[in-house]
């Protein structure tokens, strides 16, 4: 389900460098052959790459092309060349630093806590300590207050289940034990944070379809009349990441477009973290949702190396 | 620090196992040559004899120990070649399918969480959902009640930070903050969840001397005096575990042996997990708390081949 594209035959990470290399060198700097070569490179081939970059030219490539792209083309890039462990952790360092802390900035916790796997969640909060010399919860019990703080805590410390087991029974009496917390408008209850922060995602799938059955709504729609601002937010991200993380890129892309100016940040966010993953169900996501297309929206609100490498991950240009 | 004792020339994996094939072959099975080779052999060489015996003849030797064995003595042998996250696993799952689950069997998770590096930790959560099929946390929830339920997810929950950064300000402040709960006897409030289970070892320690600094009181001291039954027990653990295992585990030793009869399970668990670790610590600790010693504890309480074997990994025999 991802739009990256990767040629049939692709060279030798050694080619690739050395084109890359080619690419930096001269006046000016070839922006079309570092998108043609990156733009078409999978996690574990970029690996490679950066190895043998490195090997070959005693330099970092990511340090390398830190001074030689700029603006949003460069961020996008690096945050394509890092290992993805470490560039989610950066990623949650930034929204832990943020000036505005609101559901905008956070939410990012929650899609690599609910949008990706337990083991790579594991791997991140590793990053992070070797990055920031803390501990990832340690810098959200610093800097989120509650109710969110406890929700992010237990969300980012979680190392679920990572098989289909689902009991039937619990998901029942858990759907009814959640229903109980929305109608009280309860929902920083500690139930509710148990029940989302360590049932594996099978589990939790369907918790919120027996949700659904018994109660004719939406588990999401529900929590969104709690009247609970920035938690009733927080818990509608946390259930679109687990049940559907489509969805919530698909609105993050669309949240970063609409209105005046473009958040690039937010939108190469979304296509850099998924364009490996599920970009063209986030793209069928988007047209059902808002009725447009993903690609013109990127296309009117970019332009430039950074519209072209946008648009390379996301299989428009071979 | 370890008590273990390894021979100098170590025998190859091949020898060791091919000896061990011997000591189960005829009648009767040689318990004193398994003793005498497992008992000399540290972490990684019980690995590779486990490896090779397996390669050799085809059969798990776990399995052919627990055939061969018998009683606490097969007991504390398996513990001890089982690969310590996944005997740990076991151990944490023992404990939450205990009938009556006190302090004296949850312990064992916070030894678990606090009295280990931060990367075992993760490696027994993952070998409990290898296992068990479920996450270790999912368990906790489901079968402990509060307000010791909070406190072990939190901390089994936890990826401490694993270096010696320590913000002495932090430390007071912390250390003001736990003064607080404990003087309004408020032992369960989020903020003691959060010191606890997210401040890396190096930190708490500091916290913890402040507070004596402070207030002229061993903050396990004035935890035990809040009247919060299982709660300010399971705290005092939590605060030993961190702060000096050794008294931690002396006192394991202690409570397994006076009193009609023995616990052999805790004193087995006590000696296994740590002989490899901190037991010559612990010996000293014991000496000093309890002004008598530890090994004649042991060989007063035990006998036959559990005795030998739990006396070979005190280094008591060569």
């Amino acid at each position: 389900m991802a739009t990256l594209k990767v040629p049939e035959v692709v060279p030798s990470p050694t080619e690739d460098s050395e084109r890359l290399r080619k690419a930096f060198q001269g006046l000016g700097t070839d922006e079309d052959g570092i998108i043609w070569i990156l733009g078409h490179r999978n996690v574990s081939q970029r690996k490679k790459i950066r190895d043998t970059y490195q090997q070959l030219y005693n330099e970092s490539l990511i340090e390398r092309l830190n001074s030689e792209l700029s603006g949003d083309f460069r961020n996008a890039v690096i945050r394509w060349m890092c290992d993805p462990p470490e560039r989610d952790a950066k990623l949650a360092n930034d929204a832990l630093n943020a000036r505005q802390k609101g559901i905008k900035q956070l939410q990012v916790l929650v899609e690599i806590a609910c949008a990706s796997s337990p083991h790579h969640l594991m791997s991140v909060r590793h990053a992070y300590c070797l990055l920031f010399d803390c501990s990832l919860e340690e810098d959200i019990v610093s800097s989120v207050s509650q109710p969110l703080r406890k929700f992010l805590v237990g969300l980012v410390s979680s190392y679920r289940y990572d098989k289909g087991a689902v009991d039937l029974e619990a998901a029942s009496s858990e759907a009814a034990t959640l229903h109980e917390a929305i109608k009280s408008k309860q929902l920083d209850h500690d139930h509710v944070v148990w029940i989302l922060c360590t049932r594996n995602f099978f589990q939790l799938r369907a918790t919120f379809a027996c949700y659904r059955q018994t109660y004719s709504n939406l588990i999401e729609e529900d929590i969104m009349k709690c009247g609970n601002g920035d938690l009733q937010s927080l818990l509608k991200v946390v259930i679109w990441c687990i049940n559907s993380p489509e969805k919530h890129f698909a609105t993050v892309v669309r949240d970063s477009i609409i209105g005046l100016g473009t958040d690039e940040d937010s939108l190469t966010r979304a296509i850099v973290t998924r364009a490996e993953i599920d970009m063209l169900k986030v793209r069928t996501e988007y047209a059902y949702m808002f009725k447009s297309k993903l690609d013109d929206a990127v296309i009117g609100d970019t332009s430039g190396d950074y519209k072209d490498f946008l648009m390379t991950l996301l299989g428009a240009r071979m």
